[in-house]
């Protein structure tokens, strides 16, 4: 029997982790668990059931670790504590400035409940913070770049949707080529957030709707657009259901450092990613995370984790023996 | 008071250690012990001592980590295991095939004495195989690549060295540019040594030495040079002193996977260093594993280890509140 898995959440990022499960033979899906009515939520995945949230207290036995697959605004804040106090836990919680307060508080859960709680796992947070940590361990005196993308981003879409006249847009966030190439020369440069992404954006607006001020508006909005330089295509819903269904992202943490009693030695440590799919990728680092948080308690930790926290040979399906022989 | 560390063997690493140590507040150069006249040994850390290795033994109080700078095929495979059990030690022991048999004589004489045993920690084997871990744990379908260079291969140009008639050598690793864009490009190839790198030799001979014998048998020497595509440079001590100074190196792991229930979806995962100075670099990584080691031993723990064990937070001065509210 491999490690049971629960999902918690059938949106994009379930199905991912539900994609994952099947590719690792030491994991198996014990159940999706789902607020909505479950007869009306179908899974991929042969005789599995779906289930309401409300059962998931009674199944502690039966599931190892509970995926908790929600929104980092509401639902992971509330959602992580309460189950890491019945469950191991994971959780792909992404306000980088919340995330010491959401730690706290799964921490005190997890530790009531002899689990571990692992928390923020995923790619930014998760493998980009591993290369950003490993890369300062390595490299004290450096500087830190992360880039995103080419790739969809699923908030400024949403915050475009919300205009007035929109009927619906897919919104690209885009590394200044020029930028990144400075950066792996080594010149170090000093970036404005305008200096390193760019935004684009495209949008199906309403018949007769006035393309000029929904352009303005998406280009004005604070926080999400004003920074950036943006550029707006208005097309139609066909054309982006065609051209842009897709859920890619991506992009490099780049530390430049140097070495040597004068700093003589310069050296570039690079990390990318070129995703195809955002939530199966996503979905995949929890996966693995799910048998780190496993094995751990399976040792005897408990309390709360992230991916900083964990021995990358407890991600791997594979002994110690063979990732020493082999993957050394 | 920092992390009181010791240096054994004063070649190019353990400078290369030594000036990692200069760069991080938290650790402390406590001696640097040789097997050569400690009198004819110059450090360059002020204050600090230079002792003969068998003077090391007394010294179990004053040093938390050894770091033993020292070559896989001869010292290491003695050393390492001798000084684990007197210290915690760090080594970068780069022999693949034997790093089973190393890690199984490290682990057995590190548990013995109550002390952690870090081997093979470097970029590859090192940062390398973090990133094939990683990779692999996340995207569990998918395929691997490793090209190291543009840099100095220091074993090869030793091997040129031997040759009759030659006075100097430097042999570089080059990736073939081809291969690195068709695994970026995701089309997962099928390559042969020789379709991945080539070696580019720059000779000094011996005046009126027979040039074209020198370089049939640097093009034919089995293991090192038959099986790849080589050029072979005859320059000048002067020009060699000149150009070929410096111990650049670096390289690239790439992991091409794919996710979704078809496999319908494509994912890269890239790591790549480009380093001014291999010895440095290494050097920098055995400093962060060196506090990682005591502070696991600090914990309880004992035996042998890889990088592949240590949990990130361990490596980075920072402590774990200060990782998850900047570095996450």
């Amino acid at each position: 029997m491999g490690i049971r898995i629960g999902i918690l959440g059938y949106g994009n990022l379930g199905r991912g982790v539900e994609a994952a499960i099947a590719q690792n033979p030491d994991m198996e899906l014990v159940g999706v668990f789902t607020r909505r009515d479950p007869a009306s939520v179908k899974i991929t995945t042969k005789g599995v059931s779906v289930y309401h949230t409300d059962d998931a207290e009674k199944m502690t036995d039966k599931i190892d670790v509970m995926v908790i697959c929600g929104g980092s605004a509401t639902d992971l804040p509330h959602l992580t504590p309460k189950y890491a106090e019945l469950f191991n836990v994971v959780d792909s919680f992404d306000t980088h400035a919340n995330i010491p307060t959401h730690f706290a508080s799964v921490d005190a859960a997890a530790k009531k409940g002899g689990k571990i709680g692992l928390i923020s796992c995923g790619w930014d947070p998760g493998m980009f913070s591993l290369n950003r940590v490993y890369a300062n361990a390595v490299l004290p005196q450096g500087k830190d770049y992360t880039f995103w993308g080419r790739g969809v981003s699923q908030g400024h879409s949403d915050a475009i949707r919300r205009i007035a006249g929109v009927v619906d847009a897919r919104q690209y966030t885009c590394p200044v080529e020029g930028a990144v190439a400075s950066v792996r020369a080594g010149e170090n440069p000093e970036l404005t957030t305008r200096q390193k992404h760019t935004r684009e954006c495209f949008v199906v607006a309403e018949e007769g709707a006035d393309r000029d001020r929904i352009a303005q508006e998406i280009k004005r909005m604070p926080n999400y657009f004003a920074d950036y330089d943006t550029t707006v295509h208005f097309i139609s819903q066909e054309e982006l259901d065609r051209d842009h269904k897709g859920l890619p992202h991506g992009g490099f943490v780049i530390r430049s450092g140097k070495t040597g009693f004068d700093g003589e030695h310069q050296h570039i440590i690079e990390y990318s990613l070129k995703l195809d799919s955002n939530p199966e990728f996503t979905g995949s680092v929890l996966a693995a995370c799910a048998r780190a948080a496993y094995r751990m308690n399976q040792e005897g930790q408990s309390g709360g984790k992230t991916m900083l926290d964990i021995a990358p040979a407890y991600l791997c399906a594979q002994s110690g023996e063979e990732l020493r022989a082999h993957m050394l």
